[in-house]
């Protein structure tokens, strides 16, 4: 069975018994989280979050990239969270590597270039890892951060077990 | 109590009883989910996926951003994974709102653009809605997608609830 067919089947048995379909589409709890795509993180879980309690934007290395700016630009100026707690974790695979041996390993295995595009494949690759980054506190779009003075971080479940 | 503190005695919580920290870092299924920040989402739980199943990324309207093609990128070429399943929903708040209508909204209650910046708010703020996407099979990172001719959607809790 393909992993696409796999979860649909699995969303198809999680669907007849979900009694949850009509929450509101502003956060609960008013916050969002900025968190790793890391397969072993489960933030709703590690978190503590209920449906509907919070904006989850996670990519690789839980960056706070131009799209999660855009997002938590989103998430404050149109549904009403004021809080942005950022997660990083232990053993990430974004510090496994860095940005030359990526594009090495890429420039190997790719098609040749388009000659056209909406974005320049090296202008993703080349900012890859941790250099492509903005302080949300420092942004102009974020009005409201963390109430607290420290690094909004938490350990995550691996870090805190290791 | 501050919706961060709270977060981190969930944390602690969850933590005292987690025995899943020695997972190895790729994904065992081997698969990324691209989808949606919406909070009424957990997509663990609707795709029926374990700790250290899958890459989850997370934006606002579940986009094929620059942000989660890098992300897809390090998932596929560094991670492993060799299917990606995008998940769209209903309800969605990205469907609610113009650029024009955001930007609007932004420029009457953000403090004066910064002269310099990493980012342009403007150059965010100006593409903060379905204009911003790429297309993930036609893009020359991808190097796989979803086995399925069709679309790789699956309906969400909250669709198929109403």
């Amino acid at each position: 069975m393909a992993k696409f067919d796999e979860v649909v089947a699995a969303n198809k048995q999680f669907a007849s018994s979900f009694a949850k379909g009509g929450l509101p589409m502003p956060p609960a709890r008013a916050v969002a989280i900025l968190t790793c795509m890391d397969a072993r993180l489960h933030p709703e879980q590690f978190c503590g979050l209920d449906f509907g309690d919070a904006h989850v934007i996670r990519n690789a290395g839980g960056r706070a990239s131009d799209d999660a700016v855009r997002s938590l630009v989103i998430s404050q100026r149109l549904l009403g969270t004021d809080e942005i707690i950022v997660i990083h974790h232990t053993d990430c695979g974004m510090l496994t590597f860095s940005n030359e041996q990526l594009v090495a390993k890429i420039t190997k295995t790719s098609d040749p270039m388009p000659a056209t595009g909406t974005s320049s494949p090296s202008q993703i690759w080349s900012k890859a890892s941790s250099t492509m980054s903005t302080s949300c506190a420092a942004h102009p779009s974020s009005p409201t951060t963390s109430p607290s003075g420290e690094p909004s971080t938490t350990s995550n479940p691996e870090g805190s077990r290791r």
